[in-house]
Protein backbone atom coordinates (compact mmCIF):
# COMPACT_ATOMS: atom_id res chain seq x y z
CA UNK A 1 0.00 0.00 0.00
CA UNK A 2 3.11 2.42 0.09
CA UNK A 3 2.31 3.91 -3.25
CA UNK A 4 -0.66 4.96 -2.54
CA UNK A 5 -0.04 6.31 0.48
CA UNK A 6 2.71 8.61 -1.07
CA UNK A 7 -0.09 9.01 -3.85
CA UNK A 8 -2.31 10.62 -0.73
CA UNK A 9 0.54 12.55 0.44
CA UNK A 10 1.06 14.05 -2.72
CA UNK A 11 -2.39 15.30 -3.01
CA UNK A 12 -1.72 17.45 0.59
CA UNK A 13 0.92 19.25 1.35
CA UNK A 14 1.85 19.23 4.16
CA UNK A 15 3.26 22.02 6.73
CA UNK A 16 4.82 20.91 10.50
CA UNK A 17 5.41 24.15 12.12
CA UNK A 18 6.51 23.67 15.69
CA UNK A 19 6.87 26.77 18.64
CA UNK A 20 10.15 25.27 19.77
CA UNK A 21 11.80 23.52 22.78
CA UNK A 22 9.61 20.82 21.85
CA UNK A 23 10.41 17.12 24.09
CA UNK A 24 12.91 15.05 22.57
CA UNK A 25 13.89 12.84 25.57
CA UNK A 26 10.57 11.63 26.88
CA UNK A 27 7.11 11.25 24.77
CA UNK A 28 7.94 13.08 22.20
CA UNK A 29 4.76 13.96 20.89
CA UNK A 30 5.02 16.52 18.42
CA UNK A 31 8.41 14.72 16.63
CA UNK A 32 6.71 11.59 16.50
CA UNK A 33 4.10 13.18 14.42
CA UNK A 34 6.54 14.76 12.46
CA UNK A 35 8.21 11.15 11.65
CA UNK A 36 5.30 9.42 10.97
CA UNK A 37 4.32 12.08 8.35
CA UNK A 38 7.79 12.01 6.82
CA UNK A 39 6.76 8.53 6.47
CA UNK A 40 8.02 6.32 9.42
CA UNK A 41 10.44 3.46 8.86
CA UNK A 42 11.04 4.36 5.33
CA UNK A 43 11.51 8.31 5.27
CA UNK A 44 14.36 10.63 3.84
CA UNK A 45 14.37 13.15 6.55
CA UNK A 46 16.93 16.12 5.57
CA UNK A 47 18.03 18.08 8.81
CA UNK A 48 18.32 22.27 8.47
CA UNK A 49 20.53 23.21 11.16
CA UNK A 50 21.39 26.29 9.50
CA UNK A 51 19.84 28.56 12.06
CA UNK A 52 21.35 27.71 14.65
CA UNK A 53 25.09 28.47 16.21
CA UNK A 54 25.14 25.49 17.82
CA UNK A 55 24.72 23.18 14.60
CA UNK A 56 26.73 19.40 15.20
CA UNK A 57 24.92 19.22 18.16
CA UNK A 58 21.40 20.04 16.59
CA UNK A 59 22.14 17.44 13.60
CA UNK A 60 23.19 15.25 16.54
CA UNK A 61 20.05 15.76 18.66
CA UNK A 62 17.96 15.46 16.07
CA UNK A 63 19.82 12.16 14.49
CA UNK A 64 19.29 10.87 17.70
CA UNK A 65 15.84 11.57 18.17
CA UNK A 66 14.51 11.09 14.66
CA UNK A 67 16.02 7.58 14.67
CA UNK A 68 14.89 6.65 18.00
CA UNK A 69 11.10 7.02 16.47
CA UNK A 70 11.71 4.91 13.84
CA UNK A 71 13.05 7.22 10.78
CA UNK A 72 16.60 6.17 9.19
CA UNK A 73 19.12 8.58 9.61
CA UNK A 74 18.74 11.81 8.14
CA UNK A 75 20.68 13.42 5.81
CA UNK A 76 22.18 17.14 6.33
CA UNK A 77 21.52 20.43 4.19
CA UNK A 78 23.82 23.25 5.75
CA UNK A 79 24.54 25.95 3.80
CA UNK A 80 26.77 28.32 5.23
CA UNK A 81 25.90 31.54 2.60
CA UNK A 82 23.65 32.58 0.30
CA UNK A 83 26.25 30.84 -2.85
CA UNK A 84 26.19 28.01 -1.49
CA UNK A 85 22.65 27.71 -1.50
CA UNK A 86 23.12 27.34 -5.21
CA UNK A 87 25.00 23.97 -4.43
CA UNK A 88 23.12 21.04 -6.69
CA UNK A 89 24.07 18.41 -4.25
CA UNK A 90 22.17 20.22 -2.18
CA UNK A 91 19.50 20.87 -3.81
CA UNK A 92 19.31 17.11 -4.19
CA UNK A 93 19.14 15.95 -1.46
CA UNK A 94 16.15 18.35 -0.94
CA UNK A 95 14.50 17.12 -3.96
CA UNK A 96 14.49 13.78 -2.90
CA UNK A 97 13.43 13.93 1.13
CA UNK A 98 10.44 12.94 2.21
CA UNK A 99 10.38 14.98 5.43
CA UNK A 100 12.44 18.09 6.15
CA UNK A 101 13.10 19.58 9.17
CA UNK A 102 14.96 23.28 10.05
CA UNK A 103 16.02 23.81 13.83
CA UNK A 104 15.76 27.11 15.97
CA UNK A 105 18.59 29.53 15.90
CA UNK A 106 18.00 33.12 14.21
CA UNK A 107 15.51 33.33 11.48
CA UNK A 108 17.74 35.72 9.88
CA UNK A 109 20.22 33.19 9.19
CA UNK A 110 17.46 31.22 7.44
CA UNK A 111 16.00 34.28 5.27
CA UNK A 112 19.71 35.13 4.14
CA UNK A 113 19.94 31.56 2.52
CA UNK A 114 16.45 30.32 1.70
CA UNK A 115 13.99 32.66 0.47
CA UNK A 116 14.58 33.36 -3.44
CA UNK A 117 18.00 30.85 -3.50
CA UNK A 118 17.52 27.14 -5.15
CA UNK A 119 17.19 25.89 -1.78
CA UNK A 120 14.27 27.58 -1.78
CA UNK A 121 13.15 26.68 -4.46
CA UNK A 122 13.62 23.28 -3.91
CA UNK A 123 11.86 23.80 -0.48
CA UNK A 124 8.70 24.97 -2.47
CA UNK A 125 9.06 21.75 -4.78
CA UNK A 126 9.03 19.27 -1.46
CA UNK A 127 5.68 21.07 -0.29
CA UNK A 128 3.78 21.19 -3.50
CA UNK A 129 4.95 17.33 -3.96
CA UNK A 130 3.69 16.24 0.03
CA UNK A 131 7.09 16.06 1.51
CA UNK A 132 6.27 17.01 4.88
CA UNK A 133 8.08 20.92 5.55
CA UNK A 134 9.32 21.01 9.85
CA UNK A 135 10.11 23.54 11.16
CA UNK A 136 10.63 24.17 15.43
CA UNK A 137 11.03 28.10 16.17
CA UNK A 138 13.27 29.92 13.75
CA UNK A 139 12.31 27.04 11.79
CA UNK A 140 9.11 28.09 12.21
CA UNK A 141 8.82 31.62 11.95
CA UNK A 142 10.67 31.02 8.51
CA UNK A 143 7.58 29.40 7.13
CA UNK A 144 5.46 32.36 6.49
CA UNK A 145 5.05 34.86 4.23
CA UNK A 146 6.05 37.34 6.37
CA UNK A 147 8.41 36.85 9.48
CA UNK A 148 8.93 38.50 12.92
CA UNK A 149 12.31 38.85 12.89
CA UNK A 150 12.92 40.92 16.18
CA UNK A 151 10.62 42.12 18.63
CA UNK A 152 9.99 42.76 22.53
CA UNK A 153 8.12 40.64 25.22
CA UNK A 154 4.72 41.68 26.55
CA UNK A 155 0.92 41.21 26.51
CA UNK A 156 0.60 45.69 25.43
CA UNK A 157 0.73 45.66 21.57
CA UNK A 158 3.51 48.83 21.14
CA UNK A 159 4.58 50.82 18.39
CA UNK A 160 7.48 50.09 16.58
CA UNK A 161 8.88 47.46 18.93
CA UNK A 162 9.10 44.75 16.55
CA UNK A 163 10.81 44.07 13.01
CA UNK A 164 8.94 42.02 9.66
CA UNK A 165 11.34 40.50 7.29
CA UNK A 166 10.34 38.24 4.46
CA UNK A 167 10.08 34.31 4.84
CA UNK A 168 10.02 31.57 2.19
CA UNK A 169 5.68 32.04 1.98
CA UNK A 170 4.90 28.03 1.94
CA UNK A 171 2.17 29.40 4.08
CA UNK A 172 0.51 33.00 2.83
CA UNK A 173 -1.40 35.29 4.43
CA UNK A 174 -0.28 34.78 7.86
CA UNK A 175 2.50 35.72 10.49
CA UNK A 176 3.94 32.65 12.30
CA UNK A 177 5.38 33.30 16.02
CA UNK A 178 7.11 31.10 18.38
CA UNK A 179 7.67 30.38 22.08
CA UNK A 180 4.68 32.34 22.18
CA UNK A 181 3.31 32.12 26.09
CA UNK A 182 6.97 31.34 27.09
CA UNK A 183 8.47 34.78 26.00
CA UNK A 184 4.94 36.56 26.23
CA UNK A 185 4.76 37.26 22.40
CA UNK A 186 1.02 38.05 22.71
CA UNK A 187 1.78 42.29 22.29
CA UNK A 188 3.91 41.56 19.75
CA UNK A 189 1.83 39.57 16.99
CA UNK A 190 -0.88 41.75 18.14
CA UNK A 191 0.74 45.12 17.00
CA UNK A 192 2.19 43.39 13.58
CA UNK A 193 -1.56 42.33 12.51
CA UNK A 194 -3.08 45.22 13.50
CA UNK A 195 -0.76 47.27 11.30
CA UNK A 196 -1.56 44.13 8.85
CA UNK A 197 -4.77 43.30 9.02
CA UNK A 198 -5.16 41.46 6.11
CA UNK A 199 -2.51 38.78 7.41
CA UNK A 200 -3.75 36.38 10.57
CA UNK A 201 -1.33 35.95 13.77
CA UNK A 202 -0.58 32.62 14.29
CA UNK A 203 1.19 32.51 17.91
CA UNK A 204 2.43 28.87 19.11
CA UNK A 205 3.84 28.04 22.26
CA UNK A 206 6.67 25.68 22.74
CA UNK A 207 6.37 21.69 22.35
CA UNK A 208 3.29 22.65 20.51
CA UNK A 209 2.62 22.54 16.84
CA UNK A 210 0.33 22.88 14.39
CA UNK A 211 0.08 20.74 11.29
CA UNK A 212 -0.77 22.35 7.97
CA UNK A 213 -2.98 20.64 5.36
CA UNK A 214 -3.40 21.37 1.90
CA UNK A 215 -2.71 25.01 2.52
CA UNK A 216 -5.71 25.85 4.45
CA UNK A 217 -6.66 23.93 7.44
CA UNK A 218 -4.57 23.31 10.59
CA UNK A 219 -4.61 20.92 13.63
CA UNK A 220 -3.15 21.16 16.34
CA UNK A 221 -0.60 18.97 18.78
CA UNK A 222 1.49 19.02 21.85
CA UNK A 223 1.02 19.63 25.33
CA UNK A 224 0.81 24.11 24.85
CA UNK A 225 -1.74 26.15 23.13
CA UNK A 226 -1.90 28.27 19.25
CA UNK A 227 -2.99 31.43 19.56
CA UNK A 228 -5.02 32.80 16.65
CA UNK A 229 -5.23 36.32 16.10
CA UNK A 230 -7.48 37.94 13.60
CA UNK A 231 -7.71 41.85 13.08
CA UNK A 232 -9.69 42.00 9.91
CA UNK A 233 -12.69 43.57 11.97
CA UNK A 234 -10.28 45.65 14.54
CA UNK A 235 -10.06 49.25 14.47
CA UNK A 236 -6.26 50.06 15.42
CA UNK A 237 -4.45 53.53 15.55
CA UNK A 238 -1.27 51.71 14.23
CA UNK A 239 -1.28 54.34 11.40
CA UNK A 240 -0.74 57.12 14.45
CA UNK A 241 0.71 56.13 17.41
CA UNK A 242 3.85 57.47 18.70
CA UNK A 243 6.72 54.96 18.71
CA UNK A 244 6.52 52.88 22.29
CA UNK A 245 3.05 53.81 23.06
CA UNK A 246 0.63 51.25 23.67
CA UNK A 247 -1.79 50.43 20.39
CA UNK A 248 -5.37 50.86 20.45
CA UNK A 249 -6.56 47.68 19.09
CA UNK A 250 -10.70 47.21 18.98
CA UNK A 251 -12.30 44.44 17.93
CA UNK A 252 -9.57 41.66 17.50
CA UNK A 253 -10.88 37.90 17.41
CA UNK A 254 -8.58 35.62 19.79
CA UNK A 255 -8.73 31.96 19.49
CA UNK A 256 -6.88 29.55 21.74
CA UNK A 257 -6.47 26.32 20.73
CA UNK A 258 -4.74 23.07 22.49
CA UNK A 259 -4.05 20.11 21.35
CA UNK A 260 -7.42 18.30 19.44
CA UNK A 261 -9.08 21.56 17.69
CA UNK A 262 -8.62 22.09 13.86
CA UNK A 263 -9.05 25.71 12.39
CA UNK A 264 -9.83 26.75 8.71
CA UNK A 265 -7.15 29.54 8.13
CA UNK A 266 -9.12 30.45 4.93
CA UNK A 267 -12.63 30.84 7.17
CA UNK A 268 -10.54 31.83 10.10
CA UNK A 269 -12.62 29.69 12.00
CA UNK A 270 -12.59 26.74 14.44
CA UNK A 271 -14.11 23.38 12.42
CA UNK A 272 -13.66 20.93 14.96
CA UNK A 273 -12.80 20.35 18.24
CA UNK A 274 -12.01 16.66 19.89
CA UNK A 275 -11.08 16.57 23.63
CA UNK A 276 -7.50 15.29 24.73
CA UNK A 277 -6.51 13.12 27.17
CA UNK A 278 -3.70 14.42 29.71
CA UNK A 279 0.04 14.00 28.44
CA UNK A 280 3.10 13.60 30.33
CA UNK A 281 3.71 17.56 29.99
CA UNK A 282 0.19 18.21 30.90
CA UNK A 283 0.38 16.39 33.78
CA UNK A 284 3.71 17.74 34.82
CA UNK A 285 1.98 21.58 34.51
CA UNK A 286 -0.64 20.13 36.52
CA UNK A 287 1.22 18.69 39.61
CA UNK A 288 3.32 22.21 39.22
CA UNK A 289 -0.23 24.10 39.91
CA UNK B 1 -20.51 77.85 40.90
CA UNK B 2 -19.52 74.67 43.05
CA UNK B 3 -23.34 73.74 43.66
CA UNK B 4 -23.89 72.99 40.17
CA UNK B 5 -20.74 71.04 40.18
CA UNK B 6 -21.73 68.50 42.77
CA UNK B 7 -25.25 68.24 41.20
CA UNK B 8 -23.72 67.23 38.06
CA UNK B 9 -21.95 64.70 39.63
CA UNK B 10 -24.47 63.68 41.71
CA UNK B 11 -26.18 62.72 38.31
CA UNK B 12 -23.38 60.86 36.69
CA UNK B 13 -21.72 57.95 39.75
CA UNK B 14 -18.32 57.95 39.11
CA UNK B 15 -15.87 55.07 39.60
CA UNK B 16 -11.95 55.04 38.81
CA UNK B 17 -10.37 51.79 39.10
CA UNK B 18 -6.26 51.90 38.70
CA UNK B 19 -4.00 48.63 37.89
CA UNK B 20 -1.79 49.69 40.79
CA UNK B 21 1.65 50.79 40.72
CA UNK B 22 0.07 54.58 39.83
CA UNK B 23 3.01 56.97 39.59
CA UNK B 24 3.09 59.24 42.48
CA UNK B 25 6.36 60.77 42.56
CA UNK B 26 5.93 62.57 39.01
CA UNK B 27 3.25 63.78 36.91
CA UNK B 28 1.18 61.73 38.88
CA UNK B 29 -1.39 61.93 35.70
CA UNK B 30 -4.03 59.00 37.37
CA UNK B 31 -3.93 60.25 40.76
CA UNK B 32 -4.50 64.17 39.64
CA UNK B 33 -7.43 63.03 37.73
CA UNK B 34 -9.37 61.01 40.79
CA UNK B 35 -8.36 64.47 42.87
CA UNK B 36 -9.67 66.49 40.10
CA UNK B 37 -12.84 64.04 40.25
CA UNK B 38 -12.81 64.07 44.04
CA UNK B 39 -13.47 68.26 44.30
CA UNK B 40 -10.07 68.74 44.20
CA UNK B 41 -9.65 71.83 46.91
CA UNK B 42 -12.54 71.14 48.24
CA UNK B 43 -12.62 67.70 48.29
CA UNK B 44 -13.12 64.58 50.99
CA UNK B 45 -11.20 61.81 50.53
CA UNK B 46 -10.93 58.79 52.59
CA UNK B 47 -8.50 56.92 52.45
CA UNK B 48 -9.00 53.05 52.93
CA UNK B 49 -5.51 51.50 53.43
CA UNK B 50 -7.19 48.35 55.10
CA UNK B 51 -6.12 45.64 52.08
CA UNK B 52 -2.13 46.27 52.90
CA UNK B 53 0.49 44.81 55.33
CA UNK B 54 1.89 48.53 55.26
CA UNK B 55 -1.12 50.56 56.26
CA UNK B 56 0.73 53.37 58.17
CA UNK B 57 3.58 54.28 55.18
CA UNK B 58 0.02 53.64 52.54
CA UNK B 59 -1.80 56.40 54.14
CA UNK B 60 1.37 58.46 54.84
CA UNK B 61 2.20 58.37 50.99
CA UNK B 62 -1.52 58.97 49.51
CA UNK B 63 -2.22 61.82 52.12
CA UNK B 64 1.43 63.40 50.79
CA UNK B 65 0.33 62.98 47.26
CA UNK B 66 -3.63 63.84 47.82
CA UNK B 67 -2.24 67.22 49.29
CA UNK B 68 0.89 67.79 46.57
CA UNK B 69 -2.32 67.33 44.31
CA UNK B 70 -4.33 70.15 45.82
CA UNK B 71 -7.02 68.36 48.19
CA UNK B 72 -6.84 68.71 51.83
CA UNK B 73 -5.62 65.66 53.89
CA UNK B 74 -7.69 62.30 53.67
CA UNK B 75 -9.56 60.86 56.66
CA UNK B 76 -8.68 57.31 57.00
CA UNK B 77 -11.11 54.57 57.33
CA UNK B 78 -9.70 51.35 58.34
CA UNK B 79 -11.72 48.58 59.96
CA UNK B 80 -9.77 46.11 61.22
CA UNK B 81 -12.43 43.10 61.13
CA UNK B 82 -16.05 42.61 59.85
CA UNK B 83 -17.67 43.97 63.57
CA UNK B 84 -15.41 47.09 63.22
CA UNK B 85 -17.06 47.77 59.82
CA UNK B 86 -20.52 48.32 61.60
CA UNK B 87 -18.80 51.39 63.20
CA UNK B 88 -20.72 54.28 63.11
CA UNK B 89 -18.07 56.95 63.00
CA UNK B 90 -16.39 54.96 60.16
CA UNK B 91 -19.66 54.92 58.25
CA UNK B 92 -20.37 58.72 58.84
CA UNK B 93 -16.56 59.22 57.30
CA UNK B 94 -17.67 57.51 54.22
CA UNK B 95 -21.13 59.43 54.06
CA UNK B 96 -19.53 62.77 54.07
CA UNK B 97 -16.86 61.74 51.45
CA UNK B 98 -16.54 63.10 48.31
CA UNK B 99 -13.93 60.67 47.15
CA UNK B 100 -13.02 57.21 48.34
CA UNK B 101 -9.87 55.96 48.03
CA UNK B 102 -8.84 52.36 48.33
CA UNK B 103 -5.14 50.93 48.64
CA UNK B 104 -3.33 47.76 47.10
CA UNK B 105 -2.59 44.54 49.01
CA UNK B 106 -4.65 41.88 49.64
CA UNK B 107 -8.44 42.18 48.32
CA UNK B 108 -9.58 39.15 50.24
CA UNK B 109 -8.94 41.82 53.42
CA UNK B 110 -11.29 43.94 51.74
CA UNK B 111 -14.08 41.41 50.51
CA UNK B 112 -13.97 39.99 54.47
CA UNK B 113 -14.58 43.61 55.89
CA UNK B 114 -16.45 46.00 52.90
CA UNK B 115 -19.08 43.74 50.72
CA UNK B 116 -22.60 42.99 52.84
CA UNK B 117 -20.97 45.24 55.92
CA UNK B 118 -22.70 48.98 56.54
CA UNK B 119 -19.01 50.29 55.15
CA UNK B 120 -19.93 48.33 52.29
CA UNK B 121 -23.28 49.89 52.00
CA UNK B 122 -22.01 52.90 52.64
CA UNK B 123 -19.65 52.60 49.59
CA UNK B 124 -22.47 52.19 47.33
CA UNK B 125 -24.40 55.18 48.84
CA UNK B 126 -21.24 57.21 47.91
CA UNK B 127 -21.26 55.66 44.45
CA UNK B 128 -25.24 56.58 43.80
CA UNK B 129 -24.62 59.89 45.41
CA UNK B 130 -21.55 61.07 42.90
CA UNK B 131 -18.44 60.76 44.92
CA UNK B 132 -15.96 59.09 43.41
CA UNK B 133 -14.85 55.70 44.37
CA UNK B 134 -11.27 54.81 43.59
CA UNK B 135 -9.18 52.01 43.83
CA UNK B 136 -5.86 50.58 42.67
CA UNK B 137 -4.53 47.02 42.11
CA UNK B 138 -6.61 45.14 45.49
CA UNK B 139 -8.90 48.47 45.43
CA UNK B 140 -9.40 47.88 41.89
CA UNK B 141 -10.45 44.41 41.97
CA UNK B 142 -12.64 44.86 45.03
CA UNK B 143 -15.11 46.77 42.46
CA UNK B 144 -16.91 44.41 40.61
CA UNK B 145 -19.43 41.66 41.50
CA UNK B 146 -17.09 38.89 40.52
CA UNK B 147 -13.30 39.42 41.57
CA UNK B 148 -10.10 36.99 40.97
CA UNK B 149 -8.77 36.87 44.32
CA UNK B 150 -6.01 34.39 43.34
CA UNK B 151 -4.37 32.99 39.95
CA UNK B 152 -1.58 31.96 38.01
CA UNK B 153 0.37 34.31 35.60
CA UNK B 154 0.88 33.48 31.64
CA UNK B 155 -0.85 34.50 28.29
CA UNK B 156 -2.35 30.95 27.97
CA UNK B 157 -6.13 30.11 29.60
CA UNK B 158 -5.65 27.29 32.00
CA UNK B 159 -8.28 25.03 33.84
CA UNK B 160 -8.32 25.87 37.34
CA UNK B 161 -5.52 27.63 37.75
CA UNK B 162 -7.55 30.92 39.43
CA UNK B 163 -10.12 31.65 42.03
CA UNK B 164 -13.02 34.24 42.33
CA UNK B 165 -14.55 35.90 44.98
CA UNK B 166 -16.83 38.28 45.61
CA UNK B 167 -16.46 41.61 45.28
CA UNK B 168 -18.52 44.70 46.17
CA UNK B 169 -20.59 44.63 43.10
CA UNK B 170 -19.80 48.80 42.36
CA UNK B 171 -20.34 47.56 38.48
CA UNK B 172 -21.92 45.06 37.69
CA UNK B 173 -21.38 42.44 35.09
CA UNK B 174 -17.57 41.97 35.06
CA UNK B 175 -14.64 40.94 36.50
CA UNK B 176 -11.47 43.48 36.85
CA UNK B 177 -8.11 42.14 36.71
CA UNK B 178 -4.85 44.56 37.75
CA UNK B 179 -1.27 44.76 36.85
CA UNK B 180 -2.21 42.95 33.69
CA UNK B 181 0.79 42.90 31.18
CA UNK B 182 3.17 44.11 34.22
CA UNK B 183 2.16 39.93 35.72
CA UNK B 184 1.03 38.73 32.55
CA UNK B 185 -2.59 38.11 33.22
CA UNK B 186 -4.05 37.69 29.88
CA UNK B 187 -4.35 33.95 30.53
CA UNK B 188 -6.14 34.03 33.66
CA UNK B 189 -8.67 36.65 33.07
CA UNK B 190 -9.93 34.67 29.90
CA UNK B 191 -10.32 31.32 31.51
CA UNK B 192 -12.67 33.14 33.93
CA UNK B 193 -14.70 34.84 31.21
CA UNK B 194 -14.64 31.72 29.08
CA UNK B 195 -15.99 30.03 32.16
CA UNK B 196 -18.26 32.94 32.73
CA UNK B 197 -19.28 34.25 29.01
CA UNK B 198 -22.26 36.70 30.18
CA UNK B 199 -19.42 38.84 32.13
CA UNK B 200 -16.85 40.78 30.71
CA UNK B 201 -13.13 40.56 31.42
CA UNK B 202 -11.35 44.16 32.04
CA UNK B 203 -7.58 44.06 32.62
CA UNK B 204 -6.42 46.73 33.81
CA UNK B 205 -2.34 47.89 33.46
CA UNK B 206 -0.44 49.03 35.87
CA UNK B 207 -0.05 53.26 36.00
CA UNK B 208 -3.65 52.67 33.62
CA UNK B 209 -6.88 53.88 35.23
CA UNK B 210 -10.26 53.57 33.64
CA UNK B 211 -12.70 56.21 34.82
CA UNK B 212 -16.38 54.72 34.75
CA UNK B 213 -19.22 56.78 34.53
CA UNK B 214 -22.95 56.20 35.27
CA UNK B 215 -22.24 52.36 35.32
CA UNK B 216 -21.54 51.83 31.41
CA UNK B 217 -18.91 53.94 29.66
CA UNK B 218 -15.46 54.29 30.85
CA UNK B 219 -12.36 56.05 29.59
CA UNK B 220 -9.02 55.32 29.96
CA UNK B 221 -5.95 57.23 31.77
CA UNK B 222 -2.10 56.50 32.26
CA UNK B 223 0.56 55.80 30.80
CA UNK B 224 -0.28 51.01 29.64
CA UNK B 225 -3.57 49.56 28.45
CA UNK B 226 -6.46 48.35 29.03
CA UNK B 227 -7.95 45.27 27.89
CA UNK B 228 -11.55 44.01 27.72
CA UNK B 229 -12.14 40.23 27.00
CA UNK B 230 -15.75 39.27 25.41
CA UNK B 231 -16.85 36.02 25.11
CA UNK B 232 -19.93 36.45 24.72
CA UNK B 233 -19.93 34.52 20.98
CA UNK B 234 -16.95 32.39 22.23
CA UNK B 235 -16.77 28.79 22.29
CA UNK B 236 -14.79 26.84 25.05
CA UNK B 237 -13.75 23.57 26.65
CA UNK B 238 -14.45 25.47 30.20
CA UNK B 239 -17.30 22.51 31.33
CA UNK B 240 -14.98 19.47 30.08
CA UNK B 241 -10.90 20.91 30.56
CA UNK B 242 -9.09 19.14 32.72
CA UNK B 243 -7.47 21.05 35.79
CA UNK B 244 -3.49 22.60 34.35
CA UNK B 245 -4.93 22.23 30.73
CA UNK B 246 -4.73 24.60 28.25
CA UNK B 247 -8.39 26.05 27.34
CA UNK B 248 -9.65 26.16 23.80
CA UNK B 249 -11.58 29.60 23.82
CA UNK B 250 -12.49 30.15 19.77
CA UNK B 251 -13.68 33.33 19.00
CA UNK B 252 -13.12 35.84 22.09
CA UNK B 253 -13.22 39.46 20.96
CA UNK B 254 -10.29 41.40 22.40
CA UNK B 255 -9.86 45.45 22.68
CA UNK B 256 -6.91 46.76 24.11
CA UNK B 257 -7.50 50.33 24.80
CA UNK B 258 -4.42 52.98 26.54
CA UNK B 259 -5.61 56.87 27.10
CA UNK B 260 -7.95 58.39 25.06
CA UNK B 261 -10.58 55.40 24.26
CA UNK B 262 -13.73 55.87 25.56
CA UNK B 263 -15.40 52.40 26.27
CA UNK B 264 -18.99 51.10 26.03
CA UNK B 265 -19.99 48.17 28.61
CA UNK B 266 -23.77 47.57 27.48
CA UNK B 267 -22.88 48.05 24.09
CA UNK B 268 -19.01 46.07 24.65
CA UNK B 269 -17.55 48.88 22.05
CA UNK B 270 -15.16 51.60 21.34
CA UNK B 271 -17.28 54.05 21.24
CA UNK B 272 -14.48 57.08 20.72
CA UNK B 273 -10.71 57.84 20.25
CA UNK B 274 -8.25 60.42 21.14
CA UNK B 275 -5.16 59.90 20.29
CA UNK B 276 -2.97 61.57 22.85
CA UNK B 277 0.76 63.05 23.00
CA UNK B 278 3.30 61.52 24.65
CA UNK B 279 3.92 61.38 28.76
CA UNK B 280 6.98 61.08 30.60
CA UNK B 281 6.10 57.42 31.31
CA UNK B 282 5.83 56.73 27.24
CA UNK B 283 8.90 58.50 26.74
CA UNK B 284 10.57 56.55 29.50
CA UNK B 285 9.02 52.92 27.35
CA UNK B 286 10.18 54.25 24.03
CA UNK B 287 13.93 55.49 25.41
CA UNK B 288 14.84 51.48 26.51
CA UNK B 289 12.76 50.02 23.43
Amino acid sequence: MAPSRTAARRRHPTLFIIGGAEDRVGKATVLRRFVRLAGGRSARIVVIPTASSFQDEVVAAYTEVFTRLGAPEPSVVNPQDRAEAHDEALVALLDDATGIFMSGGSQLKLSQRFPGTPLGEALHRAHERGAVIGGTSAGASIMSQFMISMGDEGITPRQRHSQLSAGLGLLEGVIIDQHFAQRSRYGRLMAMVAASPSLIGIGIDEDTAIEVRGRQVFTVHGSGAVFVLDCRSAVSDAPEARRGAPLMVSGAVVHSLPAGATFDLAEVRLVDFVEKHADAAVALATAKA
